[in-house]
């Protein structure tokens, strides 16, 4: 049995679409979700805040075309929230206080608030109303977010992730295999599986700093 | 029988992999290559010229092993060339002068040249050798290829591919659904089955203006 460990932020589409599918793709292995505050590993990477906001507009275009033809591939609902970007910082703490068993179904729920029912989990009351919803002890959790024990394991599941090379959502490791974006799920079903593709080795990785400087 | 348009530039790794593969995703269907000069599209479109160059660090990274990853999936040979990125200019005008029926060998011989034999297509000798190694008129196709009429092709093809809303490379045109990127084959594949994913209405496609406001 492998372990796959789903980094994801409440704020990201291709998040929710991942979160709408990992537990089929690890299937018989150990899967651990670990939210984390990609606005911040953002900032650590030096990307914008918004990436699709920079892109040129074609791209922009696609980009959001994507998100409706994936929805539609795997058959989940989908609709861009009136709100976007959404600052999910508050409902990622709550979800950081509950105990694993609990995670996996109050992450489909804060999910299916932002990018199924049109919520924004930025205004604190509606985010109130999604917890009460999922059957959470929301004041209890709105509370707890203001803790330094719960920002600090905010700060670790973001922090960590970076140092592992993660710098976008939804990120997946299996072991030390990083795998980017919903669209890599086979990848992320092979590496539990034990798939091992190769690797560019230490001269080529040397040249991507190379690579910096072509522009 | 549908129409798969398929626009590439020797300079693009991506566009290598898709080269491997497009064939046998567009069997029982027509295919159309379409040489194009992705450095005039990402300044068309406001892209940096070497875009993984303008990528921070870590994704840098990741998107160099994503090459290794997908040319092992597709069990074909990959190596990142010492000239990256390279001036592909001559040989894409070189390809657009040969006739429909030969321009695929001719492409794969290009592909292979920079993405697993480690030539320089820039380099007008090296570019030379490796078209004489593929069986074409080496030196009339490099004269030609400083012919008005050639260089219009090499722009109607660049410019109608922008103007259709491509962006990067490999991008696939199924009537007027695009495409990018190799890892979007089997969407090609089932665009040429018929496949219309739902698309955002327009009042969520007039928003990814507003989104260019959000950074």
């Amino acid at each position: 049995m492998a372990t796959c460990e789903f980094f994801y932020d409440f704020s990201s589409p291709f998040s929710y679409l991942a979160s709408t599918q990992i537990e089929r793709v690890a299937e018989g292995h150990r899967l651990v979700w670990r939210p984390f505050l990609l606005g911040a590993v953002f900032k650590a990477v030096g990307t914008p805040i918004v990436p699709i906001a920079s892109f040129p507009r074609p791209k922009r275009i696609l980009a959001l075309r994507e998100q409706y033809r994936w929805a539609e591939h795997w058959g989940v609902d989908f609709a861009l929230p009136a709100v976007f970007p959404q600052n999910t910082v508050l409902a990622l703490r709550m979800a950081l206080q509950l105990p694993e068993d609990r995670l996996p179904a109050a992450t489909h729920a804060f999910f299916r608030a932002v990018w199924v029912e049109d919520r924004n989990l930025g205004d604190r009351e509606a985010l109130r109303e999604v917890a009460l919803g999922a059957g959470l002890d929301a004041d209890r959790l709105i509370a707890g977010a203001e803790t330094p024990e719960v920002k600090a394991l905010l700060r670790t599941n973001t922090d960590e992730a970076v140092a592992r090379g993660a710098f976008g959502a939804p990120s997946f490791f299996v072991g030390d295999q990083l795998f980017w974006g919903q669209d890599r799920l086979d990848f992320v079903r092979r590496a539990l599986e034990g798939w091992k593709p190769r690797e560019p080795g230490p001269k080529v990785l040397a040249r991507v700093d190379d690579l910096s400087g072509s522009t």
